[in-house]
């Protein structure tokens, strides 16, 4: 920027800034009111434990999303929404009741290993073994010889960078691992793929999450083992490479015909705009494994007691706001999708959508996919959340449930709600994720942060 | 700030930044390379888990705290620092092995209660009983009249404050509560005192710290049961008013004649300015119930981290850097204040001084009780941290063990580090105050960012 622009903008910031200081007033009053009720007379801890503990693991398809599908509209019913139910319809995949996994070498030597399989594998129709080989990364099994892989089950062990500091990126960096290694494999001639599981922790956790074959491969069975014991196995590899070592596992998960489900949708009607949108929402499904606390329990609670403390307050917003509890966002996003070519067909406007899918973690801020424009204002906020110890304010991702919401309205702006990140993939997919592991304040902070982004999205002019 | 002061401020920023861009990039790469080493050939983890497994809790005057001492030397020997041990003279209060509390009523109900006695009271010489009053806060017990309290037991049950965002605050509201209770109550003729555990949550864990007898004034028995006792209490009094409610306890706690003990230095000679230190610390001394992890074994070993780290690469500071493990804090900061005497009689100078004391949570800033221009060094920090998701930096208080510096150097900056505090005070001073409540990211993070704010404040021209 060069001088006299910065005098400019200095200029404007200051005429814009005295021009809005009865409002920043009201805000501000408005804003201590809500982190107020969130910290002193809040549900969200209680109903979170409620949807972990009397409902639990929920994928797409199984009894416990029907039983969360009609635990959400009683929620919404109760605390004063509009609610309905949109039919989808949504894969059904089922993880079985048995899994196990072994290294057994030429000396005898045998090691059990903690692993799932990932969502979407074919099961191993009984027994398997075959010679395991053993890949540092998806790059290095991309570029390698159908020779040495064909007949063989391979580990790539490719571990998150730890360097990264805020985590999803890392997650990212590793996210094609856990979606393509059985299909390359597969093309190669391995008879099945395990991965090292997505997390930055050294633990006893197995990670799960989507795997997709490409058309026309061979399915092969594909799993995750733990961190600690991909470190094992690799020093086992590493230390005995005289020895010929095999894998031996057994699943019998399998996919069924797509079946029914639902996405859960509850609005307060706009006094001033009934006819323009905000959506806001994070998804009700979750792994089949833990209890999905963190992810998404959290960004459905933040969000729902976002609107519960918005009626209490009996505020009466310019838009119409609606909350959406999306379905199936791990294996399909046919929740997200549905609902974009929904609202479209409909003909509804939509001003805003924001997302809570990052976990229950203390605030960090948000960011947004939108204009410049929508993004100065997004920056603009960050005096107003100051005391409440948010700082991030920036362009950046809305989420994967409202992301096809941009296919129907190119101009939409999608804010995603950012946590702090650190804790995260100890948790994320894994039996770990369950509700002893999210801290009650840190979970009202966030629904705090956003019923105060959505009060002030929806006092923004248009 | 008038418009023309903006723009002059603009000025300023502009020409001041174009002249340090240079420093700017070499300065973001060491700082890099600190990130990189903390969260990839971390020490700081397992230091951590050997602090508390191999030690454990280690309260002034203990043996655990005396091994924690030669810990302390023997790993600041093995990173290359020049150690030394400094005498100190410190109290010496241990719980014993008896403590039990019960309310009991009237009408044959019991109920057990959790609780700890708080540091520094007397035992109850067998079993006590007495009629239980409850008060909702310090001052509703200032205020009572002595007759309604002569020959009971009081309850004071404040609750810390909920609204605050940040919990040192809410903390900072009830400290006096802890501390005082017993000596207000003890001057209306009280026989004992129970206080609401300093906690947020409504949790099974009672929270010790120390309280403190006016001179003068007879010794009462002083503990504090778990919040969530508290609130049983509470309700069982309100729900049955015409019942007599006594409470019964015992506590063998008792003071012993103050004892040797020591603080822990260990240094990085300056190349420019040898005779100028900046001292950086946290306390060796816990609580004796838990295993000090986050208060303060997480601040020690951000430290001790930082100061490896410097060490493996090879930093030559221009001043000299001091590190202090400082011992008795928690029940009377002997060891803050006979460092700073210490440095005083040899007629040291101090640069500069850094603290943590906060938890090994993840890092939000740091704050400064120093002079306008400190400050304003400080927060011009925030660029360089703003990668590494800190933002707080802003006039506020250095710590209990560097304090005592500013009666020797009133113009001495003192910093302290600030980590996310919303889970501080579910471990605080409590049983769960272990190990496994500290993750491991988080207390990285840590250790680099007081890395990295060593470098710079080393940096800073005087």
């Amino acid at each position: 920027m060069k001088l006299v622009s910065l005098i400019s903008f200095t200029l404007f910031s200051f005429l814009f800034y005295s021009q809005h200081a009865t409002s920043e007033i009201s805000d501000s009053s408005f804003i201590r009111s809500i982190y107020t009720t969130a910290l002193t007379e809040g549900n969200a801890y209680e109903d979170l434990r409620f949807l972990c503990k009397e409902i639990g693991a929920r994928i797409t398809g199984s009894t416990e999303a029907q039983m969360a599908i009609e635990w959400g509209k009683d929620k919404m019913d109760s605390y004063g929404l509009e609610t309905k139910l949109h039919e989808i319809q949504v894969p059904h995949w089922e993880r079985g009741t048995k899994e196990a996994f072994y290294l057994k070498s030429s000396n005898g030597t045998h090691i059990k290993l903690r692993g799932l399989a990932l969502g979407g594998s074919i099961g191993t129709n009984g027994t398997m073994r075959a010679e395991l080989i053993e890949f540092e990364s998806l790059d290095a099994l991309k570029i390698s010889d159908s020779e040495v892989v064909k007949g063989k089950i391979v580990f790539v062990n490719q571990p998150m960078n730890a360097k990264q500091i805020q985590t999803f990126k890392a997650y990212g960096g590793c996210y094609p691992l856990r979606g393509n290694s059985a299909s390359i494999a597969a093309e190669k001639g391995a008879t099945g793929t395990i991965i090292r599981s997505l997390g930055l922790a050294s633990d006893p956790h197995p990670h799960t999450g989507s795997m997709y074959y490409k058309e026309g491969v061979t399915k092969i069975p594909a799993a995750a083992i733990c961190t600690a014991d991909a470190d094992q196995v690799h020093d086992y590899i590493n230390n005995n490479s005289k020895e010929k070592i095999e894998l031996i596992m057994e699943m019998d998960c399998r996919s069924f015909p797509d079946s029914k489900s639902y996405n859960v949708l509850g609005e307060i009607k706009g006094k001033a705009f009934a006819d323009e949108v905000i959506t806001v929402g994070g998804h009700l499904d979750s792994w089949d494994t833990g209890e999905g606390a963190h992810d998404d329990g959290a960004g459905i609670i933040h969000c729902l007691e976002a609107f519960r403390i918005l009626k209490k307050m009996n505020y009466k917003p310019n838009h119409t706001l609606r909350l959406v509890f999306f379905m199936n966002e791990e294996n399909g996003n046919k929740g997200g999708k549905t609902y974009a070519k929904w609202v479209k067909e409909n003909n509804e406007k939509h001003f805003a959508a924001i997302e809570s899918d990052r976990g229950g973690f203390a605030p960090r801020g948000f960011t947004c996919d939108g204009s410049e424009t929508d993004i100065k204002w997004l920056t603009s906020l960050a005096p107003i959340f100051k005391d409440y110890d948010l700082h991030i304010f920036e362009k950046g991702y809305g989420g994967v449930d409202i992301g096809p919401l941009k296919d129907s309205y190119p101009n939409i702006p999608l804010f995603g709600f950012v946590p702090d990140s650190q804790r995260y993939f100890d948790m994320h997919h894994s039996p770990n994720d369950i509700f002893e592991n999210v801290n009650k304040r840190e979970l009202e902070l966030g629904a705090a942060a956003i019923a105060s982004f959505i009060y002030l999205l929806d006092q923004k002019q248009p």
